[in-house]
């Protein structure tokens, strides 16, 4: 081999950097730009207690399948306990040194219970640690993002429930279309929130195999209980391919996914709650505790809160793509790329459980302007519909009822005139079909109550759906509860 | 309102443009770059065949009610049943200036069976029916990649068989770690391919509610049956919402991740198999008939056809991006954005879909070089690990164990010595607890059968493992197959 | 190597797949499926008027050195043209049996002109063939960009123009916060596709390099004249490395990074576009040839032009996802995988061509209401900022004067008072500092005025803008024209 | 306007949150959890060095015109100055109740030199105060990625200088095509790296006018001088348009683009290193202090540096993806969605200064195992392509010596024979125009000489390339240095 590549290099010397736990075989330390660099210590703090968690379960299983002295097992316990507690209480001194959680949590086991620190990593690779710490942090994050989604439906059902009878336009196209309850409007996003909740639950089915006894990726020479560890972490049984275990990061994937398509909920909720507080709708006001004001402009009051909550969809589709991109064309198992899993997963878990938190809080306090809305529901235009139905009642095929109101919208609109006003005979120049009492069918309330199949408008339907809403909030509760 | 804006405008007298099923109220025509720019025909005629279904049922469900005559719903029948065979054999005639699949079916009905095809649309609007028969389309996709991820384990799982006894490195770092069999590296792609074969399985949940019935947003005045619909189209029951029902497409997002993830998963397999045909590996050749050529370099035999399944995870990911960024922001209920949710949608159906069947192909007539992957795995440097944990079973701490094979590596490294040519001696110079015959444990056999715990690589192990992922692809066929 | 592999494998007589031009050394024919998966035809007949362009030059190269006889340049350039006769006509019979655009022309060449076809591939590869033929096609699509930024800049600002004196609310945060007229929120556009335009002119730098005569990586054998080429093709020379020219692809992520960026740009008008045309809003009326009606409603007309240019910012970010994601981890030089960068390139180049025509037209034709907008603009809570700034020129502290200003704020609110109904006496009990004759500056005229720095609201200001921006609009007009 | 929303409402009385600077209007504090959600100290404190040069440079302004007194104006110096102090030295005390770095460094300020502090927001807005802000700090991290590149760009350049004459296989498809030098290898990546400089530099045109004197979006009632700002921040001049200037983020869209392309250039460069350090291809060995361990196996020595440069393209592009979403829709002028910009940006700017670095200082560090590369590229297979071209220039089509090849090299592949093994009349039962001393031809180093245009193989052409690849990069490193 041509010995060269002396430009811009170390010292032959080792140089200051850092020594490894795994430097046996090395004869240059760390540069010490490498190891600022590949050090995830920052951010991978955040696994700490299922590290902890994990490292007791191994030892004692380790003791029980005879690897580990009673004395050990007992002084890893107690360190293991201790360094809990120092890190809960913030006194932990994390050291970027030592690259990463499990490092730092070895060596500070080491200054605390001695040599028996060195008994704990047996049999065990980092490569199967980070990946069954993951999973244990999926399984706590999910089921925080299915909490916040419960909080929030439960927030809007009660707001709904408060406002059957609270009227707006429908929108298509941000153009009024038809009448609604704002109860009814609410509830659809009961719906997006609840099918969130949904996926975040299908999600457990990809967290319940344990990934520990999968060592670097092939298992271990040493008479391991995987099915000890894994139970004693609440997982189901042991990952079924050591490799799989090590390399995949799918379900982080999915946990980024499901965590991204319901911050595209909040921030279609947000949407609407900015628009809504705009003066020209003036549908809502957001209590002063959740609006924020002007460094500049002091007749300010901003909805800073679901503005925030709206741009926070980039970063959670970003967090997606990022791990998306990193696992492309990976070969199998563990490659160094799958450290830049974990940035992306705390954060998207850190910014759906916040935005559902101040959306909740948002929605809770808000003011309705139930008379601004009403009378933005009461343009006549948006029984156009109802009116071309009539003529379909009479036997009329639709799409001619629907040509010939397109020409008395059009009529009313170049005359400036009011749907309602038209009599029967106004209305019989453009179609001879319409029958007496047409005109009188042409109201808000009949509008709103005409509409009476599973699922729309009318009074008893959308009661009836807030109370089946309530049930199956309650059954999610009860599920989620009841989940290990 | 001042009367403004004729710049680049079109002539005051309508254009030679689109006269549309809608425009009774409109006076000028569509510009002819707006009804270029707007039309969808161009790709969601791939609904047609759903959109004849929805309309078939709708049409009996309006008998049912009493909205449509007995005439009416035959020539209704006839002409839908008409149209499915022209579309069928390539005879429809497509025309852009109709806009979309819809109007195309509707204006062609027309054409068929006259003024009666105007009764179709009665209580219907184009927001209810295209979400429906994107849910319908969903599911057969659905169903589609389940068959493709099974077809590809079987595939996998027949390989994996036959080469029980073949032995490879497996890799970290790409770095070869420690030897395994074929089977089992390939065992682990089918646990991955089963996670996605359930996510797809799981997405069913949220494809069991027909929007049909919803209308535009609001339901309708006429007493339309929305169950009998839902039944007839193969759902659980009518959406909760009509709101909902129009405005949203978390379905398509969820479907859109979940190929996503399974194609991120192809492309890591894509790479192995580009990376094993290399000289440099040499651990298989790809057939003649999955390979492809140079137009310049007559020797050249390249394995395009994971390197385009690779590829295309790029153009599945950006897929779910633009849906993603279609739907952040977006008010209630439809707005005309989600138009743009059809071609990412299909384009991923069809990628996942080919990518499968293709992969499946190649690796069922890849020849495996069994004598270049035993030697790769011959290395003895894979047993370093075992070394130490025979340290670590004469009751030495595992890091203390580590830390003197790591040193017996370097000295290897520096000398050019193979490590199994130590004597107890020599090993003894680095740690005194090397037992006698010690040595003798260093073999690749023991390597592998000593790794003995569930998910591991000794050959009784992994033949478990073949068996039992043979039951659970038998138990997925029989779900999928009985899935309505 | 052990012969293995026979499950679901093509039978062992060659299928009846399809012959290659690269076929000598394979002995089967291509599978099916992989036939299909891998043809490019479909969408790469987008270059196929670069790729006649080159294969001339190449031709005429090849003949100046001395590689190709006299007869057989005249029957290639004869051949080539035909072919583009044909290909401009629609007549062309591409096959995809033929992979792609490159092996269609050259099959079709054959069948025109015998075997001197055959001399065209001389010292090429479809590897630089290819990268030549895209670096052409983006070359064209950056123009046609630029020179749709410079329409709409010419629209909008032509509008902005007729618009000097009209005034609407600016806004921060939806609220209404300042006021401002007309042109000056429109030429904040103007300003953002300037830039826009800038980028897709900066592009030019990295288009300007040949790769023709690279061959598949490593240049030629033969005397192949890169200059001549480079100039026929109007590139400023040959590409200096010949593997970088074959596997890069940045300049194609640049476009489509700027494209991205540029329909963000477009997103953000269309928004306004939509809102603005709300009932809520009511400053503008899209023209009836730029709107869509509902195919239920009889009244509603949509803004379908500006929503779909919103939403198609979702497929122009996916295509830069996709071909970045792509390349990430691509070793040199040239992949298949590659492939996979046309569609997104071609899709982003029509899709951002055609937005920029339908918002021209429509920002050309849309009406604006100026009463509906300065009513808006007179909410009296808009001079707040003002007020405080008079007491700044009192030499109050501005963060005293705003707290000051707030107070008196959150007193009209409460009251439902009009700031400018506050006397002296009123405006003394919050700060002593309000001067005599506060009131007076309190008004629509003067908080537009008083805003005199260079590019704030004074007419003055806003006038000379729009001097400005006309003049930098046709030294770009005159630059583009000028671009070879 | 009716009074609801009480569920889980914070309590009437105002609750123990945080006072703000603009709560004027406000009769309750911010809730706390929103207090938290919105505050963006904890990642904004970046911008703390361009804030304070900023204020520093509005405080003389605000005296030049007259708003400020020369007292004040040095008390603001000397609190600005020693604020930057304490900011340097890490003892300033960030408070997130203070929402922002701007908050936070006015309300240091009061604490330093009493109320004059209330005096620097003077006819300013956070609104261009953050705009300014951003452009400062993109300003140096442009320059900062230019350094970072040109710095890879010239180790890359030492290190093929040094192995002008060290030979290896060029790839396509990862199959060896054609031998290379290393040197023009490694001066590919010199070309992508150039661009990437290129493109950074580029960006400096829209990062020219600056925001501040915009105000919250229309300027101010004050007679700030924006010409004497911009000058002493180092800008151009003003930005032409109030509303643009405070709503636009398209210089921090750029920076993103560019990063992620430069990173995916990376992630090429680094892919190639972790493939070349496999004990399959082992052409490069990395120097250990680049390298890492393994927690379990003593042997591994893995490429740690390349892979998490790889991997980071995913942060990299999902940073893009964020903003690109965040800004997608949004209405002008400022949305507090704008506040998700910095995030992505910091990173971007920090991953890609850290990459390049690493990745400078491992291929400076590398050894280059020659001899292997020689013996991979000793493969004559890969001089195919100079054996067809013989019989080009003896006349015969490309194409049909391609075929006459393509079945020479199926059956040295079927004997297992060597194709420099054949004699003249081997060569003519393939062909019949094969010439004497035609097998002469085929060597490695003739392959290398007789690529001799521009841009390939020969080594003189290798040589000049080299000299003006240092040509261009001395004068980039004077275009950067001479960059105000």
């Amino acid at each position: 081999m041509s010995r060269d590549g002396k430009r811009k290099a170390p010292p032959a010397e080792p140089v200051a950097g850092t020594r490894k736990l795994w430097g046996g075989r090395f004869r240059q330390d760390t540069n010490p730009a490498v190891a600022r660099f590949s050090a995830s210590i920052d951010f991978d703090r955040a696994l700490a207690r299922y590290d902890l968690r994990l490292s007791t379960a191994h030892a004692e299983m380790l003791h029980a399948v005879g690897l580990l002295e009673t004395e050990d097992l007992a002084a890893l316990r107690r360190g293991l306990a201790d360094i809990g507690a120092e890190i809960e209480s913030g006194r932990f001194p994390f050291d970027s040194a030592l690259e990463d959680i499990h490092m730092n949590i070895e060596a500070r086991l080491r200054d605390r219970i001695g040599p028996a620190a060195g008994r704990l990593h047996t049999g065990r690779s980092r490569n199967d640690q980070v990946a069954t710490d993951l999973l244990l942090y999926l399984r706590d994050a999910a089921r925080a993002a299915r909490a916040g989604l419960l909080d929030l439906q439960e927030v809007l059902l009660a707001r709904a429930r408060e406002h059957l009878d609270t009227v707006l336009p429908g929108y298509t196209h941000l153009q009024r279309a038809q009448p609604v309850r704002l109860a009814h409007h609410w509830l659809a996003f009961v719906e997006m929130f609840g099918r969130d909740e949904q996926r975040f639950r299908d999600l457990d089915a990809r967290l319940a195999r344990s990934p520990l006894g999968s060592g670097a990726l092939a298992g271990s020479t040493l008479p391991l209980d995987r099915e000890a560890t894994a139970r004693a972490l609440g997982f189901a049984g042991p990952a079924r391919n050591s490799m799989d275990a090590v390399a995949s990061r799918d379900a982080g994937l999915e946990f980024l996914a499901d965590g991204a398509i319901a911050q595209v909920h909040l921030s279609r909720l947000a949407e609407e709650l900015v628009l809504w507080s705009t003066a020209e709708f003036g549908f809502i006001e957001l209590a002063d505790a959740y609006s924020t004001g002007s460094s500049l402009m002091p007749q300010k009051k901003n909805p800073d809160v679901p503005e925030l909550v709206r741009g926070k969809a980039g970063r959670v589709i970003g967090n997606l793509v990022a791990l998306l991109t990193v696992l492309k064309g990976l070969p199998l198992t563990y490659n160094r790329d799958l450290q830049e899993d974990k940035e992306p997963i705390f954060d998207t878990a850190r910014t759906l459980r916040d935005s559902l938190e101040v959306m909740a809080g948002a929605i809770a306090t808000l003011r309705v302007d139930t008379t601004r809305m009403r009378e933005a529901a009461s343009d006549p235009m948006l029984l156009a519909t109802d009116l071309a139905e009539t003529l379909v009642r009479e036997g009329v095929p639709f799409r001619e009822a629907h040509e010939a109101v397109g020409r008395i919208v059009g009529h009313c609109v170049e005359k400036d005139a009011d749907l309602r006003s038209l009599s029967r005979e106004d209305l019989r120049a453009f179609h001879p079909a319409f029958p007496a009492g047409g005109r009188e069918l042409l109201s808000l309330e009949r509008a709103l109550e005409s509409r009476a199949m599973p699922g729309a408008t009318a009074r008893p339907r959308v009661s009836e759906a807030l109370d089946a809403a309530d049930a199956l909030l309650a059954a999610a509760r009860r599920e989620l509860a009841a989940t290990p």
